[in-house]
Formats: structure tokens, C-alpha cells, sequence
């Protein structure tokens, strides 16, 4: 067990979210690449380039398959990749007249992009019911405090009187705009990947445009003309969303730890937090937590966009980097909407005393 | 005279860019405030908040007005920024009877977001045209030597053969996508910024809508419910958007640099640079200039994230790091997409030889 | 199990690394912190705040609690840190007559930070060791095969000719500066951290001085005259520090990679990786590796930086973003070092062909 | 004229620093080269490379010479430095007979890299000057108002009472490990650089060893046994110390914000700005600008980070990126001494009042 704050047994109870993490997880993905390479032999059927009910069988034995989770390991530690020991396993759990209608054709990233794009599929949505109850949330407390008089401050000195909702706005109005961003983004990230070797299904002859067809409408995906291997612009571009969401949030976070400090007293959350010195205290534990996870996914963005130079047909260091980088920005971009909403639904009392 | 790179004397002959620089330079960026200003005047002439004949002599005045730089820098240093001194001396130039017609109900933020957005209504088509050229360009170029054969390479080993088309494409293809995401984002850009001093246009009454309404139809912006002030997200936004673009552009410039080495042999740039010690090279200078123009944005990107945690109505903090930021992001987009242009044709051979 | 790439189950296979790993882990900080407290109420007996039977008791108490895992994670996410519970747990696990003698005086960044100065203690040793190996690694390297024409290449393109030793001391000598500011900055880390609630120690009146001495001497580690619960430079040094060494590995596994090029055919490295397409591939997996690992270091250490504005006596929001950010960068740099030795020791030809 | 907060016309009321810019100007980095150059001619007469009266006389052309600013960005865009051109501009200013003794195995970063290093050799002892003086303030702060009472406050909540002092401490103590560390990394950096074309100083046959020896005295720098062009870990390690200075300024800054609240009242400085809506208003502008500083820092930090994948015998990639970034960071740390010094000298009350 390491560092990890996503999985850690107590920091967990700060960071981790196990809806988000679900569809991230190595079983789930494992899972997500067995699907799409028994997808895989099905359209290799349906397409012709194999019979039918080998394809069939071949996607039948792929479901079926399990994996050697130690050897997995010493391959990627090997290849830099889990796919080719993976697709090792997987022929040597089915006959060998079956091999031709496994993986041919395929190649690594091919696999593991594509378990992530079936990630995503199941991630985006639950980020915009999220997003949908935070705005509904900030709504409500609108509706009824949002007459309550609140001191406007700018660069931190008090200004003019404003009231709760017109701070509360600031807080809500991007939240649309996020949601927007949201669906015109989607079917830019909802592609297939698909390309074989140098990313040209040249292994497929004529019929590659057909599997590829078959494939998308199987995993229910867009079918780009061409695999996406090295043009990375559409992850740069979730990344950059997850952090506009998660600035929103620290955005609100730090505007709740200042109307909650003493002095100011325009904000009264329950379940603060304690301190081991100074039990009677009150802290405002999760408005800052919303500030940290916005600062932690701005740190990790750019991780994202330096990998977007990913150099000839497959960048090693570039995907690499993106698995240490992206699943964590999905991770606090879930992380920080869950706790936006708790955080929401924790307000006391809210305005000038 | 500062190392900055884009005005730099000998710099600026690899990052300067005159047509990006333009609408952002201090001089008009400084107009843009004047013509805010003005239409601001007659916006409260035409709303009935001001006579309407006071308000044409008020917008005339600040027209007309001109100013003292070293005052300018002055209030600057006391105010954190430039905008209660340069009112000062706009109503210094204009009769008193005027002063009720000027700036009132404005605040620093409405002036230099609104010359922002300006600024960035003349850049965004310019973008838009580069990316065009850009996109045609390389079609020109696949047209030309699409067939011709190279080697196609993963992981920087030789894989298998591939063609010029299979490369270039992917240079070409995330351009279009680039446009698309530039024209849905443009609206969420072009909006008026107008508050007043907590964002609220208390100061009207009523008519605040109305003088919003008015004046972004004078100025041929967006006129959004409320201020943006602390919501920030839009110019996130444009900065992710920024650097994805040099990053797809900054994949195509280190495939280039890879092609030009001696053994690879794949590439012949005209024009490329030489050295003080070896006259003979032919180094590609644009080729490399494009992946550091690529890393330098995603280096910055994030002091844009950084800055959407943005306190309360206004925060000096983010506001003054946008400063520092957006404007180098955009020149460096700018340029990026000029040297893009010109070492596309600056190819003299492509592929293998 | 969730996707962090150092305790995957695949992943792990490139990322994982027991060796630095171990003081990090959970298990080990929680160990770490309990150890803090026993030599805490020892000190209290020692310096006479406490009887010395009770302290020695409450200490015997403290190093035999065990902890219940899900109150410790509950805990977590009420108070933002482990230890109120942690404490809770500990106060349980003893006479209610021993309290006085546990946590008395102390707060969370006391047993936070000092666990983590603990685990540095036991890592940054290991990490000299490792950059002496590599030192002498390359020294052999050079021995062998220093006189080896190579085409020396700048702006990569090819130069004039150099020998194996002009390019490897490129590798070899910036190690001997990281060792060096390793030994610089080891004192500035190897500092207790003990401060109470507000970092004054006020609890113990004016035995705070002597209690520090104690428990500093008893921990082995540097007594400093106040808390740093509110100066984070040290562990901004070093972040630095970890991302100068990862960027030093990253030059050498750039420069392997694209040594390794067909067409180049400057390296040979024995064990490189396969491809699921092209199982006849030899993929430079180990070189790209340190790339990927020296960019995700420079990613994240402005987390590091920013954390530095760690607002009054505490900032949850900056010490939280550490924890997210810190052990993710020792590991990287530790995983670097192992997987730089490995690469080096499986040189099989270097040099121009 | 363009964006660059550092030379702005008003925004450099903010950020500009003209005793930290003088060094880093591009005529005092022209004047650096020419020195250099003319120091590298004598060298040559000192060790019999050329006669030393040719030596001497090319010096004397050398140092005569003036530029055609036109002809050296011209250059700059082609080559991609400036130093082929500037060499051809000296020569044409210098008999034929001198050009033996004129640049003569010398290469472009030799210039440009000592260039910087000795800019470096003037700002150094500067900072150590400005963060004395800052020690100086803070420590008369506190000698004055140290006793004065003060809320101490931890996750921005009232925690308990603690001192003017034992905040200020957060501040000061810090600095003195700064200075310590300049002084540690000073030898690291005042290096001559000087390797020729590919790092060797191959053209100097067994003399290049001399030639350093004696270039390094002339110019007051350390001689190191090779030049560093590919290993840029000492510009790396500089760029993280004006960061972690910058940093530290920054958390002073933030407190000063915060202790400069309506409600919180702990401090006032004098000459705070004023608002263009709210003329009344006494912003903390200098706190502020000194977190803005610090995030700037943070921000600008990976991209010298990055820089240190300086592939093979020069990237043009990574120095053209520190060109972008290193300047930048050295002005941003310059300005926050100053703004700093000026803070702490603006205080007029500090403390509960």
C-alpha cells in the first residue's frame, strides 16, 4: 500500500470517491479491454475477414479468459504495455485455430485508449448530474438566502453591500457554461481507437473502414476516420475541462473558508472539522479541500499538453505520462464535485450576521 | 528595453509576431478602454440615465483625450492598476459638467476585461484564418507526396512502412478540431464585461440591464446576464485552448526535427539555420522553435487555472496574474501558427529518400 | 485498487519501487507517528512536565496501541487530518491517568510532518547511494567504451565527431552536484517539527525548549528554534531537489532513445520492450521511461511551490495539496535512479557502429 | 511595444525593477558577449594560440564594435541564435589578418550561457543584498511590535493568541536559509561555459585546457573541467531557488492580505491603492502583487524543469525555452524583494488592535 491519497486508508476519507474510481480501476479496464477485444473478433466476423463462428468462439474465449496478474506485471515492466502479455494469455486460454481471429490487427494502444474512452463513457455523465445537482443546490440557496445582505469585498477589503446571491451566482452561472462544455466536448472524446501497428489497420486490407464501423457501433462509439495514436488533443482537451470545473469549485471553496473565518462570520458550516489541540474548533475542512483538488488538477494539467508532443506514430513517454496524469484529474475532478455538493449541503447559515 | 522574448531586439526575429502583437500592445489596449468608456457615455445618454446630448459631449471628451504615460504608471504602482488614474484624467480633460457622464458606475474591471475581450475579437479569426491556411497547406502538401513512402516509427523505433499521408494527417486532422472548439467558444469569450464595483451595476438602478444592453450592442459584444468578474472560466478556457493548439503544433515540429536528423533523412527544410562553429549545418531552427513554443504554453497554462480561484468579487491576486500570462499565451499561439505556416513551406523533401 | 501507476498491479511493473516505497507507506507513517508520541511523553517525563514512570508508561501504552482503520478514515474526512483520531485512539488504548502524558501540547503538523521527516531520513541516504552507483556505473561505462567515436549532434543534427566519454559525462557529471546538494540541504530537512497548536509551544510554558531537545535527540533528528509549520522552504527545496535529479536522468534517457534510433544505431540496450504487432521490436522502454519520469516530476513540483503560500499559523489548504503532490515526486525520483542503474547496466553497445 | 508586464508603460508600475533589469537587457548581454569574446581573443595570445599582439588587436577591434540591430534579428531568425551574425559583424569590423584570433573554436552557447552567468555574477549579490535588508526590516518589525498580541489562526480559523513575533518569525526565518543556500549554489553557477562546437574544445588541440584557465581568470568565473552545455541542472537549481524566495515573500503577503481585512484588522499599511468605483478604499496592492509574484514563479518553475531534457551535445528546443522562462523568473524574484522591503516598510500598525 503507498501514498496514493485516492486509495489511502485514511486520506482516503478526504480524497477518494468510489463512483469515480470505479470504471478507472485495473479490473475495470482489464475488463474493458477484454470486452474490446472480443468485440474485436466479432466485427473480424461480421466483416468477413474471419468466418463468422470462429469469431464467435474466439469472443466467446476472450470473455472467459483470466489473467495471470504477476506475469501481466513482468510484461509491462518489459514492453512498457500490458497488451502484449495480455494478448499472450488470452490466445494461450483459447485453441490455437482461434489465434487468427485474436488481436489481429490490433495494438496497444488500440486496447488500452479504447478501455479509457468506455471509462469516460460512464464518467461524463455522472460529471454532469453532478455539476446538474450542484447548480440545483446553489439554486435552492438562492431561493432562500439569497436576499440575505453579504459585505462585496475586492482584493480581500470590504466594498459595498452585496447580497448572497449575487456572490452565490459566481458560483452557479459557470456551472452552465461547464455543462456546455461538456457536450460539445463528448463526441470528440466518444471515438474508437483503432489503428493497428503504425495506427494504418493496414493489417486489414480493404475492410479496415468496415471492422472499424462494426467495432465503434458494437462499443458504441464514434468511428473516426482515422486512429487517433498520436493526436492526443481531445484528452488535452478533457484535462483542461477537468481543471475549469475544479478552479470553479476551489473558487467557491475559497470564498466559503473566508466568509467562515472569525471576524467575518458570513458562513456557518456543520460538520466542520477538529483539531487535535484545540477540540472546540470549527474548520472549515472541505471549503478548503475544494481549494486544494482546484490547485492539484491546475498542477497536473500541464502534464497533459506536454504529452500532446507525441512524436511519430506512438510516443512512449508521451502515454506514459498521460497514465499518471489523467486518471488523477478525473479522480479530483469527481472528488471536488462530490464535496462541492456535500459542502453546499452544509451551510448553516450563510450572509452578514 | 527588457529580455522579453517577443520585443526583443534579436529575439523577436524567432517570436515575434506583429499581427498578434498588435491589438495587444499598451497603446491599443488603451484605446480599447477609450472606446469602452465612450460608448459607456452614450450607452447612459441613450438609456436616459444621463441627458443625451451630455453624453455625446462626454464620449467626444474622452475620445479626444490623451494621456500622461508616467502618470499612468504612477497610479498604477499605487493601485494595482491603471484604470482610477486614467479616469482621472479623463475627466481633467472634460468639462466638470461632464463628470456625471463619465465612468460612473463603472469599475477598473469592466475597462480592462471589456479592451481584453476586444483585443480578443480581432485575434480569435486571425487564429481561425492561420489554422485555415494551416489545414490547407498540409491537404496541398498530402496531395503532393501523400504516397510517398516512410518509415513508420513507434516508440522512435522503426515499426513498419506507413506513407506521408499516414504523418501528415496527423498534423492536419486535430486543426479542424481546433476550429470547431474555437467557434464554440468564441461566444462564451465575446461578453461585455460590466459591473460596476462589485459586479452588481448597483449604481443604475434600474437601467442597469439597459445600459449593459446598450452598450454591448455599441461595442458588438455578447451582453451576459451578470458581470464575470470573478467567474474566470472563459478565459481558462482560451488559455487551454491556446495550448492545445501549439501542442498539436508542437508534435509537428519534433516529427520534423526527427525526420531532418542524418540517418533519418526523411525531411529537407529550406532556409533552416546555421551555426557560429559548423556554417555547414542546415539546422531546422522553425522545427525545434515549435516544440518550445508548445512547452512554453503548457508551462503556462496553469497560472491561468491558478487564477480562476478568484476571492470574493474580485481578487487583485488572479486578476494580476492574468496579466503575466494570457497575453505571452496568445502571442505565443500567434506565432506558433506563423511558423507552422511558413516551415510547411518551407519543405523542399518529405519521406524517405 | 485504483489507477495510481505506483501501486498498480501492471503499471507497477514500471513505476512500483518497494525500496523507497516502504517508508512512505501508510503502515510505516502511522508507525512513524506513534513513535513521535511514545518519545513525546518520554520527553515530557524526561524534562520533568511529567513523572517519569507515567511518561515511560504512557509511552509503553502508545508503542503497543493498534488502530482501527475505519475510525482513522472517518476521522479523516471530519477534521481534514489523521490525528485528532488517531489521538482519540491512542487516549483509549490507555489509563485514563495517562493522559496527561499523551499528545499534551502537541498538534497534527507535529506528527504529520515529523513522520514524514522520519521516512526522508531513511530516503534520502538511499537515494545517494543510488546516485553513486549510477556515478560509478557511468565511470565504468567510460572506461570501457569512452574512446568510441559518436557523432556529436546539435540542434539534432549531426556535428562533429565526439567519442562515448564526451557524451556519458554529460550523464555522470551533474550526479556529482546532486550529491552534493543532497549533503547541503540534509540538515535543513532532518529538522523536527514540534510546535502545538499554534506553533509556540505555549503549552509547556518554558519547558518547550527542553522538551524539544529531548525529543529531537531521541528521534535523531535537528532541533530547530521554531516550529515550520508555516515555512515549507525546506520541502520545497526539496522538491527541487527530486525534479533536478529526474530532469538529469531525463537527458540521459532522451539521449538513449534517440541513440537507439535505426538509423542512428548508437545503443543497444539487452531486455527492451516487444510490441503486441511487432513482436521482432526492441522498444527502448527503460530510456523513455526516465523521459516520462523527469516531465511528471517537473509537473508536479510548482504543487510544491504554490504550496509555499501557506496563509497564518496553518493552511490546510497548502499542507493538504503537499500530501498530494510530495511522496508521488520521492517515488519518482526513486524509481528514476533504480530504472537509470538497470538502463546503464544494460548497455550491450554504445558507439558508432 | 507589446504585453510584457516588465517594460509595460503602466503595468510596469507593478513589476518593473530597473536594477535587476540592467544586467539582463539585451544591449548589457550584448556587452557581455563582447566582453567575452574579446577576453577569448586575449586567451588565445596568453596560451600561443595566435600572437598575442594579434591577439590584442582583434580584442581592441572587438570591443569597438557596434551592431546592426537589423541584421542580428534577421540572423537570429534564421539560425536560431544570435551569435553566427554577431560574429559576422565583428569579423567585418576586424582586419583580415585578426579573424584567427576572433571566435576562433568557439560556439554559440559559449557566448550567450556565460552572457547569462555573468548578469548572474550582478544580480546575485543583489538579492543577498535585498533579502539582508528584508531579514533587517523584519527583524526591527519585530524588535518594535513583537510583544504586540495577535490572533493566531489555523485553517484561516481563530486558533489561539500568539505574538506580532511569532508570525513575523514565519517570515524572516526562512530568508536566512535562502541567503544560505545562494551562497551554496553560487560556485555552481559562476562557471564559465566554453566547449566549441560539440562540447570539447576540440579545436584547440591540448591547449583548451590553457585557453579556459585563462578565460575563466580574465572574467572572474569558475573553471569548470567541461562545459556545460547539455547539462543545465545549475539553471535548473537557480530557477527553484528564485522560486522558493518568491514563494516565501508570497505566504508574507497572504497573511498580510488576510491581516488586512475589514473585520480582522490586524494590520495597515500606508500607501494602499485606491479603486476607481470606491475611492475610499485602501487595497493591500503590495500584499497582493507578492502571492501574484510567488504563483508566477511557481507557474514559470517546470518550464526550466523541462529544460533539463536538453537532448545530446544542445537543444535548441530546451535553451530556447529557458530564454523564455529564466529572465522572467530572475525579474519576478528581483521585484518581489523590492516590493517586499517596500511592504514591511509601509506597515503603519500591526498587531490586534
Amino acid at each position: 500500500m503507498g501514498p496514493d491519497p485516492f486509495t489511502h486508508p485514511w486520506l482516503g476519507g478526504l480524497f477518494a470517491d468510489e463512483e469515480v474510481a470505479a470504471p478507472l480501476s485495473p479490473q475495470a479496464q482489464l475488463a474493458q479491454m477484454q470486452r474490446f477485444e472480443a468485440a474485436y473478433s466479432r466485427a473480424l466476423g461480421a466483416t468477413g475477414f474471419v468466418a463468422p463462428d470462429l469469431a464467435e468462439r474466439a469472443a466467446a474465449a476472450i470473455e472467459a479468459a483470466t489473467f495471470d496478474m504477476a506475469a501481466l506485471r513482468a510484461g509491462t515492466a518489459r514492453d512498457g504495455v500490458v497488451v502484449p502479455y495480455l494478448v499472450k494469455q488470452l490466445k494461450a486460454q483459447a485453441d490455437a485455430e482461434l489465434h487468427p481471429a485474436i488481436h489481429r490487427g490490433l495494438t496497444s494502444q488500440d486496447l488500452t485508449d479504447t478501455a479509457l474512452v468506455l471509462a469516460l463513457k460512464e464518467l461524463l455523465p455522472l460529471f454532469d448530474a453532478r455539476l446538474a445537482a450542484l447548480e440545483a443546490a446553489l439554486s435552492a440557496l438562492i431561493a432562500e438566502h439569497g436576499d440575505t445582505p453579504l459585505t462585496g469585498r475586492t482584493r480581500m477589503q470590504a466594498a459595498l453591500p452585496v447580497t448572497v446571491a449575487d456572490r452565490v451566482e459566481t458560483w452557479r452561472a459557470p456551472l452552465a457554461d461547464h455543462r456546455t462544455r461538456l457536450a460539445e466536448m463528448t463526441p470528440r472524446l466518444m471515438r474508437l481507437q483503432f489503428g493497428g501497428a503504425v495506427g494504418t489497420r493496414h493489417v486489414l486490407g480493404d475492410k479496415g473502414d468496415a471492422v472499424a464501423a462494426s467495432l465503434a457501433a458494437a462499443l458504441g462509439l464514434g468511428n473516426p476516420p482515422k486512429a487517433w495514436h498520436a493526436m492526443r488533443d481531445g484528452l488535452g482537451e478533457l484535462a483542461a475541462w477537468l481543471s475549469l470545473v475544479t478552479g470553479t469549485l476551489g473558487k467557491m471553496g475559497q470564498d466559503m473558508a473566508l466568509m467562515a473565518q472569525q471576524g467575518i462570520d458570513e458562513l456557518k458550516l456543520s460538520g466542520g472539522g477538529g483539531s487535535s489541540a484545540m477540540p472546540h474548533k470549527q474548520n472549515p475542512v472541505r471549503a478548503e479541500l475544494l481549494v486544494t483538488l482546484a490547485r492539484y488538477n491546475a498542477t497536473l494539467l500541464p502534464g497533459m499538453h506536454h504529452a500532446l508532443v507525441h512524436e511519430q506514430e506512438r510516443s512512449g513517454v508521451g502515454w506514459t505520462l498521460e497514465w499518471m496524469v489523467l486518471p488523477q484529474m478525473l479522480l479530483t475532478a469527481g472528488r471536488a464535485l462530490a464535496v462541492a455538493n456535500d459542502t453546499v449541503g452544509a451551510i448553516e447559515r450563510i450572509g452578514t450576521p
